[in-house]
C-alpha cells in the first residue's frame, strides 16, 4: 500500500510508520477508537480531509488487516471497523497525546484520556518487567532481537 | 515548519504528528535516542535518506526545540542534540516498535528495549492514576479537557 519507502530499516517502529505513518491514518484511527467513527462521511465530516485520501487510507487499512469493511443489518451504509490489530495501536495514540499535551498544549489538554472502570486519569508509563521499575528515557537501552536478519 | 495541514483538529496526537509526523521524523529521533547519533553524515548513513530531507527534518527539529546544534570542542562537526522535548519523544517510539513487534514482525522483534538498569525487558503500560489498574484499550475513554476551545 505505502510502497517500501523504508526498506533498508529493519526496525518495528519503522514497520509500524509503513503501515500507520502516512498522513491522517493515525487520526483516523484515534476518531473509529474514541469517537466511535465507523462510516466514510463520518471520518469525511470529523476530519475534513480529502475524499480521495479517505478512501486511500481507509483501503489500506482493510488490506493491512488493522480495518475490517461490515454492513449493520437494516443498513444501507458501509462501515468500517477496527480490528484487534488497529485497536491495538491505542498506546501509539496515547503516548502521542501525552508528548503533545506537554509540549505543545500551551492552554492545557484539549482531550483526557479517562479509565473507563474509575474515571481516573490514565498515565502512559515504561515499566522494567524484571524489577517493576518505571523506566526513564535516559534508562532505556536496545540489544539485538531474534527478528534481526544473521541473527538464530 | 511543516504548514498545518491538520488545523481544524484541537488535539494533542494532531498537534504532535505536526511536529514529528513527516516521513523519517521518528527514525531520526529513534537514531539519535538509541544509536547516539548526532551528526548529519552519521544520520544520512544510517537512513540512508535524501540529503535535502534530512537537511529539512534536522532544520525542522531545530526550529521546533527538538534538538539542538552543537559543535564539540576540538571538532570541526556541527552536531544535533536532543533536547529534553525530543527525548521525551521516547515512549512514542516504544509505543510503535511495541506495535510493530506484535504485528509486523513475524521472526520476533529485531531490536529489544531494556531497562539499563536490571537489564530486564520494558514493558509499556497505560495505568490509571486513581485505582493503578493497568488499563486495556477497551477500558480507555475520552473526555473534553481545559485546553478545548470554549472550556474556561
Amino acid at each position: 500500500m505505502l510502497g517500501s519507502r523504508y526498506e533498508g530499516q529493519v526496525c518495528s517502529a519503522a514497520r509500524s510508520l509503513e503501515l500507520v505513518g502516512e498522513r491522517w491514518s493515525l487520526l483516523i484511527v484515534r476518531d473509529a477508537l474514541f469517537a466511535g467513527a465507523t462510516r466514510f462521511s463520518e471520518f469525511l465530516r470529523r476530519l475534513g480531509l480529502a475524499r480521495n485520501i479517505l478512501s486511500a487510507r481507509l483501503e489500506g487499512f482493510v488490506e493491512t488487516g488493522i480495518m475490517e469493511r461490515a454492513v449493520r443489518e437494516g443498513s444501507a451504509y458501509e462501515e468500517y471497523h477496527l480490528t484487534e490489530k488497529g485497536r491495538d495501536l491505542a498506546p501509539v495514540i496515547v503516548a502521542l497525546t501525552k508528548w503533545g499535551d506537554r509540549w505543545a498544549a500551551p492552554k492545557g489538554p484539549p482531550i483526557l484520556y479517562r479509565h473507563l472502570g474509575c474515571r481516573g486519569e490514565v498515565l502512559q508509563r515504561l515499566v522494567c518487567a524484571q524489577c517493576s521499575a518505571v523506566i526513564d528515557h535516559d534508562e532505556l537501552g536496545v540489544e539485538i532481537g531474534p527478528g534481526m536478519p544473521g541473527v538464530a
